[in-house]
């Protein structure tokens, strides 16, 4: 394997000719574009360069149309909701980006939800991206399902995660908070799949409901939450706001996220942004205390800091990347 | 024991005159009463006529203060904060309610945060209420710490709950929500404590931070989140919103909610209304599928099926009740 070094503008540009070569907008290639370098520059493999091909394969065969135009609408002064229109999902939160952070300040509170829309990427940045507004943001998304209700054997909702962007009172996050309702990543199992390795107990059932070492048995079957019913609890908290509160498709009849079959999966986000200042005057001092309080443990690590620990170091030294998967990509632009 | 066959009225009426006799006006003290009606309705003894002594001897002891009047605010149109003047919760939230439903109809989406508050009983009847008005309602309470942060040792967050009330467009709910962050229920441990026995594995540590099976060991050191840092993730949030968004104070510094020392808790809540009807159309078409695909599952049941149950029996046959409990209630009252 030839690794090669690559500074984080040089990640976004050739996602960025990589999915206009593919039949994005120039519009819509952007807002994935910078996605995928947040990806990589906080060390979040799995939505960085190796979705690009994905992403690529996707607006050919088109389970996502690079054309689209999101609709934005605001039919209550809280309310906004985005049609992605089997587009990308960063393009129709970016639409409708201005209208939510508007909202929310007037109003105290606001929700934005997204429908026919897509993966968008890793949840937390968006989350992020409210904090950075001084707002606190609740940001949920789903996905095709992989998760059965406790004591159950299909899958009815997706590893669904959450995540929560805790402004800090100076432009920036104090906290951010990003988790899916599974016990571990599909895109793990999905790799022991590949390489023929056992997963790990707890981590999934089989199709007929009963525990499995198998990694092939357990994509066939079904994930299993973190926290058994209180961690599917979570997931179908998601769920409701992502899916039955935006009018996106059920998780259950939302085609893969990965493959080529199934057409668009019109699946939905809902992010939910609270101007702390509506509330109360002692936020920032709180969020502080309460920082310092799990920091100072020993031990103890805030949530979000394995990402902020890649940041720091991809910002200056750039990515390690395999030269090979450049190599397909650049493959979509030749 | 002596056991007594009580109805759902008496118990009501019961807990009304006890708080009234224990210093609590009239009004607060008809907030609290169904409050405890509601949780033996359902079978959650925990928070039902067990919690009348206690309520009574915070009155007296000035932990709660039985005569406060809340005061409500609607700084922007979306956002209410209730004062609950160190008084009980349920009047403060009775006090701020209508104000919250007609900001969730009117901007599609409203909060209302309570400080100076108190444990606010079974907070998945809070979440049952908002659905009955046909909103969604997501709803948070924090409490005293007992929870550390993964691999830290002293605890920062209560077992700091959520609770999520699905309408089922027909004026009822089609599924309640109600779960903590800890594996197990803090009242579990006490009870195991006082008699001696051993908890089980995975429950909790030691003020060391190690394992321990040692009842009163875990009381000492802190209960474990449940799916680990994913049910601190879910209980860090509900910090965020109960306790620093609503101005309350962190559950590290509040006093317990057991026990007449320390003062009045000032603990908080944060309860979330949405409108389905502002953000799509098919809202209640598509909770009633997914209630299906959970329901329709052998041996699979929807969140809060329990407390369904126990509702349809206690409605018709009343409650069974400890008779010296009942004792010790009515020696507030003589």
């Amino acid at each position: 394997m030839t690794e090669l070094t690559m500074t984080l503008s040089a990640v976004e540009d050739l996602c960025l000719k990589t999915l206009v070569a593919a039949g994005a907008s120039m519009d819509n290639a952007r807002s994935v574009a910078r996605s995928t370098m947040l990806a990589e520059r906080d060390g979040i493999r799995s939505h960085g360069l190796l979705y690009v091909p994905i992403y690529a394969d996707h607006l050919r065969c088109g389970k996502v149309d690079g054309k689209a135009v999101p609709a934005v609408n605001r039919p209550r002064p809280g309310a906004v909701t985005v049609d992605a229109a089997t587009g990308f999902a960063h393009p129709a939160i970016d639409q409708g980006w201005p209208v939510l952070i508007d909202a929310a300040r007037t109003n105290g509170i606001a929700a934005m939800t997204v429908f026919n829309s897509y993966n968008c990427g890793v949840l937390g940045h968006h989350a992020e991206r409210i904090a950075e507004a001084g707002l606190l943001g609740l940001c949920t998304t789903h996905a095709p399902a992989s998760i059965a209700p406790p004591n159950g054997r299909s899958p009815v909702i997706g590893t669904n995660p959450f995540a929560l962007g805790v402004p800090d009172g100076a432009g920036g996050a104090a906290i951010i908070l990003d988790q899916s309702a599974s016990v571990i990543a599909k895109s793990e199992i999905l790799l022991r799949s590949r390489e023929g390795r056992q997963i790990e107990p707890g981590w999934a059932i089989n199709p007929q409901g009963k525990p499995t070492l198998d990694a092939a048995e357990a994509l066939k079957g079904s994930m299993l939450p973190a926290g058994g019913h209180k961690g599917f609890g979570a997931g179908l908290l998601v769920e409701i706001l992502a899916s039955c509160l935006s009018g996106a498709v059920l998780s259950k009849d939302a085609s893969p996220f990965s493959g080529t079959a199934g057409g668009p999966p019109k699946t939905g986000q809902c992010f939910i942004a609270f101007d702390p200042a509506a509330f109360s005057s002692g936020f920032s001092q709180q969020i502080e205390t309460l920082v310092a309080a799990i920091a100072e443990q020993e031990g103890a690590r805030l949530p979000g800091t394995g990402r902020r620990h890649a940041r720091a170091i991809t910002e200056i030294e750039g990515i390690r990347v395999d030269g090979a998967l450049i190599g397909r990509i650049e493959a979509f632009i030749r």
